[in-house]
Parts: C-alpha cells; structure tokens; sequence
C-alpha cells in the first residue's frame, strides 16, 4: 500500500521512521543516527537513507519529534511556553527539502520558572490526551531525562525534569558502583530502597556509596544492587515530585519494564496508576501534528 | 641527609611518597601509578621505580596508607570496626619484600551499620588528633569519596562517606550537564544553590536539569552553572550531614580549594569551622603509625 506520510521520532541516540496511511503504520525502520551523531545540515540525508523505499513521485508529508527540532537539529523549532496545549499548532516546516518530501518538526515545550524544557514527550502527551478526552491529572514519562507534566484541560500546565535515568546509567557505569552493580534484579529490595528514599531524601548521596560498603563488607549481591540503586533513585524522584502526583490521577508513559517499576513504586504509595505505550502515544501524537499540517497544506 | 623512613600515600589515583627522617620530610616524588593502575603482584615495583634513590644498605621503612590495602592491593589490611582511635595498632606487615625495605600498610576502618570503609582519611584523622590532643567534634574530609567523621575521646565513633565528588566529576564530565558546565565560578550563586539544596534536599535530581534548561532558556553562563552544580551537591550532603555537624566543633581537612568551599558554606550555616592540610595531616598519621611500628621492632 502507497504510503501517504511518514512518522519520525528523532531523538539524541537514536531515529525511528513508520510508514503512514492515515493512523495505521505499514512499515518501519530505524537507525543509530539519533541527533548527536548527525552534523548539522546532514539530517535530510540520514533520514532519506532510512525512507527511501517509501518514496514516489508526489511529495510525502514527514512529521518529526524530540531532538531533532534543537537549534543543533534539522531546523530549529522554538519551545511552546506552558501553560499550553502540548502540541498546539502547525510544527515548524523545514526549508529546502528534497522535492520528494515536505518536512515538519514539532516544537518542544519550555517552563520559564523554574526553567525546563522538553523535546519528543510533548508529542507523546498530546497522542495520549488524544485517545483519552478530557482527562485530567499527572502524566510521568520515564526515561534518561524522566518528566512529569501536570495536565488540565487540555493543557501542560508545568512539567519537571529528572536526571535520574542518567544519574543511573553515570552511576552504573562510571562510578566506584560500577563494581558493586551487576546484572538482575531483587523486587524486595527496590521496594525497601525506594522507601528509604521516600522517607530520607536527603540521604541519597550516603547511601549511594552504602552500595559499595555493602558489597565490600556484606558481598550484597549485584543483582540486589541494581535493585537498591534503581529504587534509591527513583524513591528521591518521587519525594521531590510528591506535589505532583499525590491525590492524582496518574498516566505513566514509557518502555513497558521502566513503565512497570515507577508504577510498583507508586502503587506501594497508594497512588492510582495506568500506564500507556510509548510507541503508540508518539505515533498518536504524530498524527495529530500531520493532520494539522494539512488543514493547513 | 639519609632516609629513616619512607612515608606513602597510595591512592586509587595517585601515588606519593616523602624521604623521612623522624617527622622532617627529605625530599618526595609521586607518579601516577594509583592503585587502580597497579596489577596484583607489581606494588613493590611500582613503589621502587619512585624511590629507589632513597634506599641504602640496611632495611628502610616504610609506612603506606589508602587504597592500596584493599584486597586488590598490595597487601590486604583488613578494615578495624568502629568505634576505634583511627590508627589503633600496628600497621600490617607486608610479606616476602626487597631486603632494603620493610613496608607496613595501615588498615583502614569500617562501620557495620550503615554499611561504610574509608582507607586513607583513618591515617589524616590520626595526624590531625596527634597535632590536637583532647580534640572532640566533627571531622570532614571533602574529596572524590567525602567523609565525615564523628571524634570523641580519640576515637571514631562513626563515619558517613559521600559520593559528592564523584557526582560533581560525572555529572560535569558526562551527563548533558557538560553542554551547560564550563570553567569559572561565582560566590553568589554557589551560596545560593546551598541554601536551595539545604532547604529542598529532594529537588536534587531536578535541580540538576535545571541548570541545562538554565542554559537553553537563558543562557546561564557556564562558571555560574558549574558554582551552581557545585553548590547543590554540597548542599545536598550538608542536608544529610546535619546530625554530624549540628552544634559541633568542626574540622575540615582536605585540599585548599575544596576545603575553602566547605568552610564557606558551613559557615553561612553558622558553624564553627578550623581547616587543616590533608598532606600535613597525612605525614602527621604515617609518623605516627611508624612510631608504632618502631616499638614492636
């Protein structure tokens, strides 16, 4: 079957196209061609490497999110300031495209205080509010840069970044932990650690070397480890965003196993929890962006 | 003059050494054969290469301390429990050594609950105590691993290590942080992010995106992010630190610079504050433990 546009999460590590007619997805495809290993004015091409083959005659609408609309991207797509709708009109053309494809970016979402900002998560909350109307609450969206946005009526009303899934992977693998931290996993032991966290938040950077001394003078096992670091990290993020989800309706957005941890730990708090496909919200989000442009074509 | 002795402070990084002759330093030398780079099995070689100069014809000692008596080091000293006086007995006797030395490692200590080792910082505690007898407080140690350390009647009663340097080393280094963290810094703002971490110790890990989305939204100079970095972190430990120092006399040993800062936001705190040399107070703690070993000769 032809394909009528093309669908484009363009994030800092990685790029993923779908092949569209309408909402449904006939194809795909995906490389390591993320943001930060593409030079300025070589977008165009890392892209058409990867969706050649859908390519015809007549001009192909591509819509793109995350990264790629930074001012180091394929062209800068200025943030929306919040309060706003995530993704509230036209995205931002790119000029000069190949004549097989007409090239759009979404933009991102900015905070002016305190200052945040997003890139690719807005797509994923506006697919999300699309297939879920007038819902209302908290959407977390787990990841290296986890956000938490605050949804009412339709809009982000303020969000909140986390560095935790970096601070993890840092911790993992470059720091004195990397010795102590291994392969699988200990659900008791994320558990407890995420209410130490919860409970003494401040305590984080003592603990985190408690891993170590741990394995030094008790050999914890580095599979409980991974556990405590990760339940560690995640427990002070749910302090910290306490205002956000405490007597929320709260929507979790992400990959199906980081999805399934935030929502263990926000259940054990009381918390109401559902949890939506990554993947789908964005190619929701996508769609809706495409159908702006061609209201507007 | 000829050597007495060979003081050693042998770290995961470093590795230093004084010609001694009682407590007056002869001359010294170091290289970078820190215990991380050092197979099992090549310490005495690495060690002689740095002060073969120095031997003569009868047995020199020498009296090493840090990293280099974990298991993977030269000789494993096994940790004393605390509470303990820092050095408390005769450092451990490195079997099966070139016949113009006798080298001793001085044991670091542990805590049982929480879980905690320190090597290195026993020997700077025990040179600092020596030089102030009757001292009761609080000592802290700032560097990679901070440690602070609670002193009564000469002993340690309990520590707690911090992975602030290190957090401050990656995070600056290798997360998205090191788009927006340069070189510079600025007082203001360093005092500023200690008050903010003092009093929201929680926010950590989204404080610590801030400073990137500081960056993007108004273009925060990069010496006023790395204070800022600086001051969050430290701040953070000072949170989790307040049952140490609270009321307490404080004594900070560590590196000029690092030491300052410590001293500066403990004191906006309202502490009390005397500093003193790590190396000082290291060759004060090696002297000591050779004196120890010299009685049982």
């Amino acid at each position: 079957m032809k394909t009528e546009w093309i669908a484009v999460d363009w994030g800092t590590s990685h790029l993923r196209a779908w092949a569209m007619r309408g909402d449904t997805v006939l194809d795909q495809a995906q490389s390591d061609q993320g943001m930060s290993r593409v030079a300025k004015g070589a977008f165009q091409d890392a892209l058409l490497a990867l969706v050649e083959d859908w390519l015809g005659d007549a001009p192909v609408d591509v819509v793109a999110c995350g990264m790629v609309g930074a001012r180091q991207g394929w062209v800068e797509a200025p943030y929306t300031a919040v309060p706003s709708a995530p993704v509230p009109g036209l995205p931002i053309r790119v000029p000069g495209t190949d004549p097989r494809i007409r090239a759009f970016v979404v933009p991102g979402l900015k905070q002016t205080s305190p200052p945040d900002v997003m890139r690719g998560e807005e797509t994923q909350i506006a697919g999300f509010l699309d297939t879920h109307p007038n819902w209302d609450g908290v959407i977390c969206l787990p990841g290296t840069h986890t956000k938490w946005a605050q949804i009412s009526a339709g809009e982000v009303v303020s969000f909140r970044t986390f560095m935790t899934g970096e601070l993890f992977d840092l911790l993992r693998g470059h720091s004195v932990l990397q010795h102590s931290v291994g392969e699988g996993w200990d659900d008791a032991a994320f558990a407890e650690a995420v209410e130490d966290a919860l409970s003494k938040p401040e305590q984080l950077a003592a603990r985190l070397f408690g891993l170590r001394a741990a394995d030094l003078l008790h050999a914890q096992d580095a599979g409980v480890a991974r556990a405590r670091l990760s339940g560690l990290l995640i427990g002070a993020e749910l302090a910290a965003s306490r205002p956000y989800w405490l007597g929320q309706q709260i929507a979790i957005i992400g990959a199906e196993g980081l999805s399934a941890i935030y929502a263990k730990a926000l259940q054990k708090q009381g918390a109401f929890v559902e949890t939506a496909d990554a993947t789908r919200s964005t190619l929701a989000g996508l769609t809706k962006a495409r159908n702006l442009t061609r209201q507007t074509a």
